[in-house]
Formats: C-alpha cells, structure tokens, sequence
C-alpha cells in the first residue's frame, strides 16, 4: 500500500524512524485524550472506558495493538479507595493510567508504554521495543486490530 | 442522603436549579472530553467510543442516565463518508457529535441535550425537559446507572 | 439582543436558570481543557496557560468574566515544587486548578467556582453567588470581556 | 547531561530515534489538547491562547522551539467567518490548527509539524526535518526556550 503521506516527510526517515515517530503520536493522544475522565473503582466501569479509546485508537493508521488500563486509586494509608459519600471518586490522571501501543510502519514494529513512573515522579512515555517483523504485510483499511 | 457540597453553594439554590447546574457540567464534560478523539464509521468502534464515556459519566454525582452517539461524517456530497486510504478516518467533533443526560437531585429532574444545530452553526448544549418526580430516593454510591 | 437559542430550552426556565446552566457549562468546559496540561511552577508560564483559556472562555456567550489559576505543586513534605532535572515538572490536575467564571443572563448574574476541596477529597463546581443586576444591557457580539 | 529515563527504552535507540519520538509525543500532545477550545476570529484571542500552549509545551524536556497558530475559519463561501449573533464563533479544530515543534535530543533536531492537508482530509502530523546540530549542550532545566 503506498503511503499518501510519505511527501511530507524528511526523505531521510526510514521505517524503522517511522514506527518511532508514530508510536510517540499515538501515547501522547491516549494520555490527554483520557487525562480528566471521572472513573470509580468499580472494574468494569474501568474496563468500559479503557475499551473504547482502545477502539478508537486501534483504528488509526499503522497501529497493531493497544492495550489501556487504568490502576485502582489507592487511599492515603495505600488501601484500596472505597466510594463512601456521593463525590467518592476519581478521574484518569497520570498517576493510574497505563498504556501499551503496538505499532508497525513496513516491516518495523515499536513497542511503546506510558506509565507513572515513581522515581521519576512522572508518567513515562517510552519504547520498550524496537523488531523487525518478516511479514511485511500493512493491515487493510477497512480492518481495525 | 445529605449532600455533602451544600455548604458551599448560595443559600437561596433551590433542587430544580441544582439540578440544572449539574447537567450543564456533564454535558461540557462529555463534549471536551470526547472532542478530538479519533474515529472511524464503523458503528462497532462508535458504540465502543460512546460506551466507554456514558460509563464514566453515569458514575458522577446525580446522573440517572447518558446517552452518546457518533453521527456519519458525510462527504462532500452529502454521502456517507468511507475509508478508502489510511488516512481516511475521522474524529468526534462538534458536528458529529450527540449526547443526551438525565440528572436528579432531591426530587428535581433535568434532561440536557448537545448537537450540532446547523441555523446556529453551532453544537448547542441545552435543557429540554425540567420536571419534578415524585420518587424523591437518590441512587445510592456504589450504584452507577 | 434576542437570543438564538431558547426555543430549545424548556419553556419554565427563566433567566436566573440560564444563567445558572451556562456557568456549568462554562465551569466543566475549562476543567476538561485544562486537565493534563504540562505545567511547571514559573509562574510566568502558568500566568500564559491560564490567560490564553481566560481569552477563549470570555468570548463565550454570556460569559462577564473569567479568573483561573495553577496552584504550585508541594512535594511530598509540603514544600514547594522544584525543577530538579528533566522530568521535573507537573501538569494541570484537579488538585491545582482553581476557575472563577461570572455569566449574565438577562439581568441575573451568576458566580461559579472549581476548586479542589480537601474534606471531599475532590475538584468541586458549585455556585457561590446568584444576584440580580440592574444594568439588564447584554455585552455586545463583537467584544470580550 | 544525563537522561534519566533513558533505562527505559530499547537499548538500541540513538539520538536521532529519540529526538524523533519525542517531536511525535509533542504534536499529539498540543493537538489533544487543543482541540475543542472555544475561539473568535479575533487575532489577539487566538494568539493568547496559542501563547498559553506555547508556553506549557516548552517548558518539556527536550523541546527547543514552538510555533502553534489558529487559522481563521472561512464560511461557506471562503469568505472570512464574523461574528453576527452570540453563537457565532468557533472553536479549535484539526482544520484551523497549526503547530510547529523543534525537539533537541543531544545532538540531534527534529522539527515537525501538525497541519490540514487538503488532499487527505487530514490534520498530518509529519516531520520535515532532521538534522544534526553540533552544540550539544541541552537547555538547562530551569529554563524554557
């Protein structure tokens, strides 16, 4: 499949850089599209949520695989947080959102993870992996992973 | 069940107009947060998009019910818009765009809309429908709609 | 000045309703923008973040005035923040966002505030003041307040 | 300087592969939050909220330069959009928005942009260039460019 975009690109880039380059777009969309979204505890409101950006994101260009998860809140003393009262609850934030991202651009496949690291104080955008994958074969339009 | 949040608001708000302060935030937060999250027509992916959302708001404070909806981007002649290269996909914007909720507080029932009216040009957030119901129990915490 | 939109609205909502729907509206909508936001504690650059939301919420219907502010950041001693290497900043959170936002309807006014409440563990919306105003003059399309 | 993240990532990533990631990250990063914002045709309203953003995302690691504009939104006939009635405004959108971001990961810049392309009816982000730079000093951590 040609690649309506490649004009635009520095010529130098290869596919290897192009599945870098990707991988960062799709971690950064993830975390401020679900940065704010009030979520409880309950797993399978987590699990509703998580699964329609993982739909969304699925569909874009180059992407393999998404995986989305978001940590239960802990309460001060490390306890799982309970809902007690009528605002008892949290939102998506970058301290319980985890995200994997799976993208092939040819034949390179990056790996790529948000996570809250701790000793960093900040959630990591990185790539974990970096192959090249024999079957060079892009997925089709009309199909999401 | 008391409420928490009373204290710090006017003294003279009465239930209808709590009801009414709380359906405008959830239809902002439903539109800001949704806005820009990429899609594509296949109503599979929409519904998981839309499900995902009416999950995290029907856990908020006083909502009873949420509806969302993704409407087709159409083509430049009115058609219904398909893939037909990688980048042929879309996002929820303010055209496309539709939710309907349903907040109560105490007694009071507040029924808010946002969609795109095209004689404003505009994704109009609006109350359609304020009335009283003579149910006067809350839901309680640990229930989401 | 007519306005465009009240045929949508249930026909029982007067004034001090609108204005009290509107200023939910207006409340959400900088919470949802702003959350995520990368922040760090010159207060230049939050001085920046917060007037370019100010700017564009002002220009919104019915909108009179708008205040936001970035809380600094305390470490884990309750000392302030510091940027100690690379990573070392912080985002736009419900813990240090703080929103101010005045709206007209007619002649009613009404103030709203989001802040973080400490006892409720949580990024409150509420009215803090609804009053009438004698000068019933609406501000015209072109300015912003 | 040292980077401390860099334990995270594939081993074998080189400079020009982390300046490459890091500009995707920040494109998506200034489109997601954009995205939905409220704004008037009036340039001193854009250009605030353009330097709002401007100054969040510098502030980053690894970033050395943003530009980020809003176009004017043209009616239907492609004349320029005016204010006429109180929803006559607009709002930050894949069509109107334009961002450039410069990253410097040690030696290594990588420019790109987010921008509508016509011929996809599609915001593409893309990187128009690379390039070494022989300063290798990165900018220190308490300042911004």
């Amino acid at each position: 499949m040609e690649k309506l975009s490649e004009g635009f690109f520095d010529s130098s880039m290869n596919s290897r850089e192009h599945a870098i380059f990707e991988v960062g777009i799709k971690l950064a969309a993830i975390y401020h599209i679900m940065i704010g979204i009030p979520v409880t505890n309950e797993i399978n409101i987590k699990k509703k949520i998580a699964d329609g950006i993982i739909a969304a994101i699925s569909c874009q260009p180059f992407v393999k695989k998404v995986e989305i998860g978001i940590k239960d809140t802990l309460g001060q003393l490390g306890q799982k947080f309970d809902k007690e009262h009528e605002f008892d609850y949290t939102y998506v934030s970058g301290k319980n959102l985890f995200a994997k991202v799976e993208v092939k651009y040819d034949n390179w496949i990056a790996v790529g993870y948000v996570e809250w690291v701790s000793d960093l104080n900040y959630p990591l955008m990185y790539i974990k992996e970096l192959r090249e994958d024999p079957e060079t074969e892009q997925k089709t339009n009309t199909e999401c992973p």
